[in-house]
């Protein structure tokens, strides 16, 4: 190792109670996005802690949330795009935290809170990266883009809006997107491909108002309505019904299967099975099939549903409104916009006019060259920093917005604080400190070898 | 009319406000048995307003929600048992509501509050009967026994065991039950049976945590189970899909039929699409089978489904639990206690082991013979307050337990303050004030007649 990175490394080990102060003040904005909360404060307050680094920094208003954008010079004449993004999830059930949810408590060597790691702690551990080497190297290796947006958890409705009108700005040889981390074994594990979504939600109205159950074969029931209709989109076969659906839907081709079957998975689908209390997962699926194959699968997914009463004891209704909202994963293939038609001739092909189709989100797949340069410097630096043989997946289970960049040939990696039992949208959400450490040295090498490209 | 009749009448007339304070104070207790408020606050309320007439009254305990129980002598040997409940529904959902639900506010020749009609507008109704009686002819024309339940809304859980335990008191000739009223016509319509009811709420935990949809294809999904199973309880075409849930339905007798049939039933139809903004009602009934023969037929209605993310916009959760609470009505000849074995029975052969069945409550049926001399009685009066010609229906949609008293050969009747419009178990319900002063005229009328039977 050289001078230069052992000094980095020192700096980010000798450092970290500032970044905790930061990733606490940046925690502690309830930016829900699906509720609005706490969006503005949130967007300046990473203008403030990105333009302390150097960086040319401006607030854009996009008619949804605001994206912060801010570029910082470097020696080389390359440009790095950083992603991430402001916003969380709703914190429920609120019931089964530690802590309250947006007070970020260091305990057992891992800093607990709504966002610590998803994705405000992946946002720290690049400041803490920065950090290091404006100390270290007295300067940025590379050009720096930094985009943060306020509503990857709300399907990014606004972004691709935004990346079209700002493309000038956004000429990068490279990026670094949201999130990465260790698999079971603690190596560090790269995706290569995003899956793609169409978040929906379905609603129901079957008579104007609710009724006494008493006359339930005279009045309809929204809630009855809403289940019939759910139960053609897939059975418990977990096939998805809705024909067409699955035009355009390859499978993994030979270089992806290769990557695949390349995987030890065993332990990351004994993790899965014991962080979810499961004595098989979905379909009995193990190994390498589980881990990596199942990701070419897209899902239909019911998110929530609602109708009638739901409270304590009995009521006897009949529900005039229902509702449900429903995520499909798309692979590479599948488009959103196509898949909401398909949705609708299906439901009325079925008899459910009556079902009115929402569309809250909709985003493409993406996926990475696994043989581009900045993807082999990316595997090679990780080697270093976790002493183990990295692995790839050739595309992961969820979705962001990488396609706006990977459609335009930019190759994007993702060094990052993860690790399988992080709970990121779940109650509990935290980064382990040694995550968080790990990667700031990462990340650090990755722009580095980038400048030096 | 004879002179005692048109001082009962006068006496109502004049008297309003009183009885118009009283309810108030009963709706005012928000007594909703879902949720176990305001329980003994109002037995306590029911127990004075009911001692205030020369009852002997007391408040039972039930190992539930206590019962209050009175009686008062009268000059006839035989006795008349006043059934009421003081609990009331969940006034959800609140922002319909155009005045506070625990405020009674008097507006447009009506009361409106939850509770003003069912069932506590009914029992202030029988105190203005009680007191125009007292007055006017210096005591009761029969005696009478008063029980006021406090869970008719959760399935009088505990009646049953209460009334068998206190027979002794409750040796009684007829039964004026919970509530009655007008038809669509202004026509005093008397119900001569209900529907049973089995209240249950189904769960399912599918892991151990929500998880984020990315896994939707490797970890399970409590709401799809759930949507799952219900598919196989009822499809679009209304048919109840359990084994043998059918079994013991012989439909309506011959007398019942002709009581059916001599109805005229197009007005009630045709409110009852305007009250609910439908075009038809379900399965395109009409008329006399719309009315009274629906009854006739056993329902599975979804009265509330909850599971997931139902907050504003998107969250991407596999939700883990999910809940559903189902109320079938059942018909003369069904039984709660088979009706669950035989869905358990089903969801197993269905492979839905892992869906949970909760039983929240069970009732019988009860049917009246059409010719009893106190059915005539209470019709007859009828047409001296309402003008019209009575109906009957042999059995209506709605259940109360009064197979507990009809199964020992009581008749059962109920002269009372509804209409169609009430908006009873839904935002807005009220009690015209006119039909508070029919159904006490009523009343008295019907007692009269029963003491000289």
């Amino acid at each position: 190792m050289d001078d230069r990175l052992q000094a980095v490394d020192a700096y980010i080990e000798s450092h970290l109670p500032g970044w905790m102060e930061e990733l606490t003040r940046l925690c502690a904005v309830p930016s829900v996005s699906a509720r609005h909360e706490g969006i503005p404060e949130c967007a300046a307050l990473c203008a403030e802690l990105i333009g302390r680094r150097g960086f040319d920094v401006r607030v854009h208003q996009t008619g949804g949330h605001p994206v912060v954008l801010g570029h910082a010079p470097g020696r080389s004449e390359r440009t790095m795009l950083l992603y991430n993004h402001y916003d969380v999830q709703p914190p429920e059930p609120l019931e089964l935290w530690e802590s309250p949810p947006f007070e970020a408590q260091i305990r057992d060597g891992a800093i607990y809170a709504r966002g610590s790691k998803d994705d405000k702690g992946e946002l720290v551990a690049r400041l803490a990266a920065l950090d290091a080497l404006r100390t270290v190297d007295d300067g940025y290796p590379c050009g720096l883009t930094w985009l943060v947006e306020g509503e990857e958890e709300v399907s990014s409705v606004h972004l691709p809006d935004f990346v079209e009108r700002h493309r000038d700005q956004l000429r990068v040889q490279g990026a670094i997107w949201e999130e990465g981390g260790v698999d079971a074994d603690g190596a560090f594990s790269l995706a290569l491909g995003v899956r793609g979504l169409l978040y929906i939600e379905l609603h129901v109205e079957a008579s104007a108002r609710d009724g006494h159950s008493g006359m339930a074969n005279l009045i309809p029931n929204a809630a009855w309505r809403l289940v019939w209709a759910l139960s053609t989109l897939k059975g418990p076969d977990e096939r998805i019904r809705i024909p067409g659906f699955y035009d355009g839907v390859t499978g993994p081709t030979p270089r992806q299967r290769e990557l695949i079957g390349g995987q030890d998975t065993s332990e990351d689908e004994e993790a899965l099975r014991r962080a979810f209390g499961l004595t098989r997962l979905l379909g009995g699926r193990t190994g390498a099939e589980a881990v990596g194959g199942a990701a070419f699968d897209p899902t239909c997914n019911i998110a929530g549903i609602g109708s009638g009463y739901q409270g304590e004891g009995s009521k006897t209704v009949i529900p005039a409104r229902a509702s449900a909202k429903l995520d499909f994963r798309l692979v590479p293939g599948q488009d959103p916009r196509d898949i909401t038609q398909k949705l609708r001739a299906h439901l009325d092909a079925e008899g459910f006019e009556d079902v009115r189709i929402e569309v809250l989100g909709g985003e493409r797949a993406g996926v990475v060259d696994p043989d581009d340069p900045l993807v082999a410097a990316t595997l090679e630096t990780s080697k270093e920093v976790y002493g183990k043989t990295p692995r790839t997946s050739p595309l992961i289970g969820g979705t962001t917005p990488i396609f706006l960049f990977t459609e335009e040939g930019v190759p994007v990696v993702s060094p990052g604080v993860g690790y399988g039992g992080n709970q990121a949208h779940s109650p509990n959400e935290h980064m382990r400190l040694e995550d968080f450490r790990r990667a700031a040295r990462h990340i650090a090498r990755v722009l580095l070898r980038f400048g030096e490209l």
